[in-house]
């Protein structure tokens, strides 16, 4: 016979923490305190397997079901001293759902079921408390109404507001027993009339549908939300608890409480507990007094304060983390109703894992995986003051919510184009937010000035995205809740004109956009992260040597960048784009000047001349700053045209020229537009990411990347003659054919030799490829003959393996993911079915020709935690990020080795 | 010892045509017509081993080679009755040489090599004409110094034409013996000059050094650029023919001719040559005198054309094929000196394949495979007039090439915008060409009623190209070389100025644009098509039943195309692109309509209400005119915006917007304006074609496939009522996730199922998915889940495998195929490598879990032949393409079929 009921009570317990599957997290850590000798009410717990039966069936219980429960209860009314429906001395029950793992408020719970219109008057002359019996009752009612029998909760309310209305009274507890059981009597006849039935007076009728409830809240439409968003399998169902009731509403000796075992703020270790005295833990949640800081306790209850302190040491070493804790103190007596590991702040998780360590509680390996690798990123970000964020948004300040794509928050006047960013930071006007609908790369010197960045299109690895978190910036994408006036300077939004200059907040790390100042909290690369770190790098890279462990370098395009990558923990630079370095302001019109001279090739070569001492300087700062290190460079990868005014400016020029040309003002200005828009027009592509880029451009203009190559190689030789370690690796993007592999290859070990030849320094340096078009992943044998390594650029992967514009993806993408029709980005989290398989073609094909071909990706999903577990799977040899997403790397590829080993070896995949 | 050389003459010969690899075409030719007993001048062959030997070793000969050379000369002395560097009895011989296939004009011949200052007596002697003798001596002189000793033939042409002048005479054959004996000194001084050394008198050296010169010819820049555009491995190499020289100018019963032993244009049945009395080939080839036709011959020496006609007669019969004949009359003795399988027409191919089968030549299997699919399509187009072409290309009429689009000949008046091709046409004003910068769906109109369409961007599956195949207009895209200037109306290309109403020739086949008119041949779907196709569909479709064989449907989104369709052999229609009934010109407000709606869901319902109608007609043509056959029909596919204003049109609209505003006039119009900008702007997309577009589309906006499916399903269980058998398949496009296909799946059947029980009729259908997207092929298995049969969309797949976007490879797509990066346009021909390997992966996938999937393709490449054969591998059930490609389609599904029986079948794959 399976055994599906699970009792506890009275010090011993049939359960324990390991049958979390069983019992729900709720039921098994009941069990566990129980065990533990911590005075928890008496209960048992239904199985999830009950719920696996009644869900398999179509709402039938296993057959035994009803006898073991009716069996515990009779155990429980032993321990309780109450027998359940005994009108002298009734037993009441909480029903409470629990699954494996922590949904809180998704599912169903019911509080004071036992009570009818007799054991009413037993409740009452037990506590010697009429009203409080006839507010217990009432309550139930309407709570059991609401839960059990589809009666929305609101027609109870408007009653109980009349009645108050009526007595004159604003506060619930001012009404009177006589009116709480008139009340009663009014909600029962409710239901009747609603439902056609009576008011269960049979408590065992109560409590099998309460059962039901409970097991069919898992299917509730927030629930499945819920599981959906946080990838809970549908089949785990739930557990239902029923526990002896408590109360802390019995007086001045009685009280209720929740508490951390340390700060969740900062993680320092010293109880931090809220408790309210002679209430129940409904009143806290309802708002309707206010909780004291846990001093209260000590001073009216010291005795009670210290058994909760030692309890609370007890079961954080007894768990070995940090507990969240809820407790009821019932007429001089403490109860514990909960634990579980509290949830804390970024910074938080960071200081008590580490903390664990020192005191011996965990070990650096359970400390490692304790910590999210996200959560290391944000420690060392500011961040905003929670109570006043939570504060302006009830307040209404809230604008818009976008896609976080870039943690930090960031407070300044708005802006709306980046010359103005760059001109108000200058001029020392303070911190500015840029408001766009979207960015560009002409965009970036104004993203650099501003504090945080808004865009009302795009997604989380649009422009905006890619080049704020590379940055360091708080970013928000995809707010298209903000309809921006260009032209008027203001945006509207959540009803309200925001004008340039006015201050918002906006914190990238979880999309808000609130009007106004909010009040931020510096982080920093404090020791905590600093520790952690360090373990986290000798466990990553135990065996490097054997070529096992996997790398994090960064991408960096200025030699500032390498320095602030370096100093993160980078081991190497995956990525440098080349482009970035034609966008400074003393560059742009030389671009344009090469560009625009399509015609004639010896204008177009002398100023590509003039750029080449720009770049050859640029790579001089980044091999300093990387001595030692490998230095991944990619030539010029966008389209020509990226370089050229954008679609704001082409049109402003257009309406320029037209008002010329109608008032027959200024013929010469009217010719210097009409050529420019000419360019931009013969210029502009379809679609620019499937486009002439890449290199498609140093194919048919083998003079870009010819003084790109030999740039890099003069710089290379320089810093090589001063002593400098230099490993420059030439990366060529957009490959998808052998052909131009061979060709690029070719044409860059010309020009590379040719420069070692001249300046007689010999430097030893590798040619590889970006693998980012499916095609070449598929072909990846045969690209491998003609390159050194390959780096997977997840980017363009994704976006052509899903066929999405990650510029375009926000007007379909938002909605995926609520419909739950993906499960996660794939431009944040890699997608291990589709983009994943190639990368592992990918792989397999190139490594079949070349055995040690070096690996690595640099795509955005170097930073995500996911996707670096992904690369060590598959045995890549780095991950490349942005420099703030370093330290959440390391970690990564620290737990994704410590897990390997756990599971069996990285062989195993 | 290895033989390297063949010898054939007297009527035997060492050779055969089984030996082509290893004697080249026209030796193992030569070979098999002595063998046959026709008269051939004795000769020997050097075999491609021997090449391959010299290739290998860097210009070494096999040690064996001279002596079977001298050996074989020697031979040759005794069948010619004549001696190598006899100055008595000269023996003269050409150097030829002759790969496997031919390639005409690509490599080097050397004539009358024996010749020096010795022999150059005897053969005047022997021939008694002096000039004769002195002539020959010169020309091999010429010949010889250019071909072997590399010094131009330029430089002794002028002395020629100075000696002319000198003598006052105009042509060579007037310039009287002395002074060619002059000429040749000269000739003789200048290569000594040049070269350091005097010109070979050792005929035997001579000879040595011609074999080598023809060795390295085949590493000519012209013959590799040959055998890259036609696929002809490195390292076939060339054999070397060494042969007897006959003359046909050595009087009035001598004379040369070519022929082809049916007419090369038509196919007809008759002797199709040409002859000129008393000249040397070289003589037709230099265009000094005009050939005859072939009754000069019967008119003058009636025996030798009897002769002719008998070998031309019993070499068709041998080689089962038409012949392409050159023969050479000395003295009254006729001797043939090539015999190939003729070149000839579309047409023709047709027509002699068709007619062989009626003279019991060859079977209908070898018919099938001698015809290319291409050329099935090309016989029913009309076609430009070859030689009225080739003059107007000779008189500098060519203003363009471009790429070879859609075939067909067209001549017309130039238009430059929809509107006016669509109002000229209209008006009566005569045929029209429409010249774009490139084209949208807006100009599909304009497109219609054009005869022919040329853009200067865009590959061959741009929108133009696809749109002019699958309308059968002649198209040439990406001509490059034209400049539109669309504000002054004109085009500029090669160096002219073409204005609006200008005529010019647009050849689709060639891609050739051409000034002025230049003479059409109709074509037609003629009685030897339809026989030919006849017999392609009994085999192509022998077990249709199994399975096995593919199936041919046809692209069509009309009633009219659909008719069409089913008359070119359609067994059902593979896609019906729903858009393309929007854009018809009272559809288009509506839509816009709809599409402004953006805010206002009514407003956005009625615009759809008022658009069903309108779909449900068109569906209810299309079923019609297939009842019986399946009907595929994609739900609406392109991005919103492309229902838009344009480009251009944006322009404009900003223009004047920026015009009335400068002059303060028409607020209204301002305001309108303003408006649809916005609306615009807002629409936009940095990538469209990776954008909102597709199943993205249908479920953000549900409505819009809603409206399509009820449509569908109304048109069905209407004509299901009147008896028409339909099959309708209704088709989500762009799906890469499971979700997308389970919840557009879902929706479909609701919409359907809900029409059905309105109507009370059942009609069965299917809904399926184009598989276009990179991810859903590696997902098949999950998506086949929900998918009655997949289509793979190759466009997009080859789009997005490449990361090509086809409306912007014009920049460097044309340059990788010139330097040899892509064999061929991925978007002409399916690319097995990569979009190949993905669409078998797709394939495997989706049948692992449901295998009986019906699939099929519907991209252009369902067009192409090489295509169509790799659709028959991976065990598609069908292809489908254009109606104008159908003819060629059930052909190439034959010969797969036919060729995999000879390889032993389609399972072997």
């Amino acid at each position: 016979m399976t055994k599906y009921v699970y009792f506890f009570g009275s010090g011993r317990a049939e359960g324990s923490s390991l049958m979390r599957n069983l019992l729900g997290g709720k039921g098994c850590e009941l069990a566990e305190m129980t065990n533990l000798g911590i005075p928890v009410p008496p209960g048992f717990t239904v199985t999830t397997q009950a719920w696996a039966h009644y869900n398999r069936t179509g709402r039938e219980w296993p057959e035994e079901l009803w006898d073991q429960i009716l069996e515990n209860l009779r155990r429980l009314e032993g321990v309780a001293d109450a027998s359940f429906g005994d009108p002298r001395k009734p037993l009441l029950v909480s029903v409470r759902s629990g699954a494996r793992v922590s949904m809180p408020g998704m599912m169903e719970t019911i509080l004071n079921l036992g009570l009818n219109d007799a054991t009413v008057d037993g409740l009452a002359a037990r506590t010697g408390n009429d009203r409080f019996a006839w507010d217990c009752y009432r309550r139930f009612v309407s709570m059991f109404a609401d839960v059990v029998l589809d009666v929305r909760r609101e027609i109870f309310d408007e009653h109980l507001e009349a009645a108050k209305k009526r007595l004159g009274v604003r506060t619930d507890p001012e009404v009177p027993a006589a009116e709480l059981r008139k009340l009663t009597e009014t909600y029962k006849d409710l239901i009747n009339e609603r439902t056609g039935r009576p008011f269960p007076q049979d408590v065992q009728e109560q409590l099998r549908l309460a059962i039901n409830a409970v097991f069919d809240s898992w299917f509730a439409k927030k629930a499945t939300e819920y599981r959906r968003i946080h990838a809970i399998p549908e089949d785990w169902g739930t557990a239902v608890t029923v526990m002896s009731m408590v109360f802390g509403n019995l007086g001045d000796t009685s009280g209720t409480g929740v508490g951390f075992t340390r700060d969740p703020r900062t993680g320092e270790s010293r109880f931090y507990a809220e408790f309210l005295a002679n209430a129940q833990g409904e009143d806290v949640v309802a708002g309707i007094r206010t909780p004291l800081p846990i001093e209260a306790l000590r001073e009216r209850m010291p005795a009670i304060y210290d058994e909760l302190l030692a309890i609370a040491d007890r079961l954080e070493r007894h768990y070995k983390d940090m507990q969240d804790l809820e407790f009821t103190v019932q007429e001089g007596t403490l109860y514990l109703l909960q634990t579980r590991a509290g949830k804390r702040s970024a910074r938080a998780a960071v200081r008590v894992a580490r903390d664990l360590v020192h005191e011996t509680v965990i070990d650096q390996h359970t400390a490692l995986l304790r910590v999210r690798p996200q959560e290391v990123n944000e420690a060392i970000r500011p961040v905003f003051e929670e109570r006043d964020k939570q504060a302006a948004i009830a307040a209404g300040r809230l604008l818009a919510t976008g896609l976080a794509a870039a943690p930090g928050a960031a407070v300044g006047q708005v802006v709306f184009d980046a010359d103005k960013a760059v001109e108000w930071a200058k001029a020392g006007q303070g911190q500015v937010i840029l408001v766009r609908p979207e960015t560009s790369p002409e965009d970036v010197a104004g993203m650099y000035a501003a504090e945080g960045i808004v865009t009302t299109r795009g997604g989380r690895t649009s422009h905006a995205a890619v080049v704020a978190v590379g940055m360091g910036k708080a970013c928000v994408v995809g707010a298209s809740d903000i309809l921006v006036d260009e032209e008027r300077r203001l945006f509207q939004a959540g009803g309200r004109v925001i004008r340039e200059g006015d201050v918002i907040s906006v914190d990238g790390g979880t999309g808000e956009v609130i009007l106004d100042a909010v009040t931020t909290v510096e982080g920093s690369l404090g020791d905590e992260v600093k520790e952690l770190l360090a373990w986290a790098d000798r466990y990553r890279a135990a065996d490097v040597a054997s070529d096992r462990g996997l790398g994090v370098r960064a991408n960096a395009d200025t030699p500032d960048d390498a320095v602030r990558a370096r100093e993160f923990g980078a081991e190497g630079i995956g990525l440098v784009r080349t482009e970035h370095m034609f966008f400074a302001g003393d560059r742009i019109p030389i671009v344009r000047e090469m560009i625009m001279a399509t015609t004639d090739a010896t204008a177009r070569r002398a100023a590509l001349t003039k750029l080449l001492p720009f770049q050859r300087d640029d790579f001089v700062g980044i091999f300093r700053a990387m001595d030692g290190l490998p230095v991944t460079i990619r030539l010029l990868d966008p389209p020509l045209h990226e370089f050229l005014p954008n679609w704001r400016e082409y049109k402003e020029m257009v309406e320029k020229r037209s008002r010329l040309e109608a008032l027959g003002m200024n013929v010469e200005e009217q010719k210097r537009l009409e050529h420019i828009i000419a360019v931009v027009e013969r210029l502009r592509e379809a679609n620019p990411m499937l486009g002439h880029r890449g290199c498609r451009l140093g194919i048919t203009n083998p003079e870009i990347y010819g003084m790109q190559v030999r740039a890099i190689m003069e710089a290379a030789c320089t810093v090589a003659e001063q002593g400098v370690r230099v490993m420059p690796e030439i990366m060529i993007p957009l490959t998808g054919t052998v052909g131009e592999m061979k060709e690029t290859f070719a044409q860059t070990k010309r020009v590379a030799d040719g420069v070692i030849a001249e300046t007689g320094i010999s430097v030893k340096y590798l040619v590889g490829t970006m693998i980012e078009v499916p095609r070449a992943a598929l072909i990846a044998n045969k690209i491998a003959e003609y390159a050194d390594f390959f780096s997977f650029g997840t980017n363009d992967l994704t976006q052509l393996t899903f066929g999405y514009s990650r510029d375009d993806v926000a007007k379909f993408l938002p909605k995926y993911l609520d419909m739950g029709l993906l499960s996660h980005d794939p431009f944040s989290t890699l997608d291990a079915d589709g983009v994943g398989e190639l990368i592992e073609i990918g792989i397999d094909r190139g490594r079949s020709l070349r055995p040690d071909l070096k690996i690595g990706i640099c795509g955005e999903h170097g930073g995500d935690a996911q996707s670096v577990e992904f690369c060590h799977r598959v045995k890549m040899n780095y991950v490349s990020c942005s420099p703030f997403l370093i330290p959440g790397a390391r970690l990564a590829a620290a737990q994704a080795r410590i897990k390997e080993r756990q599971g069996g070896g990285r062989d195993r995949a």
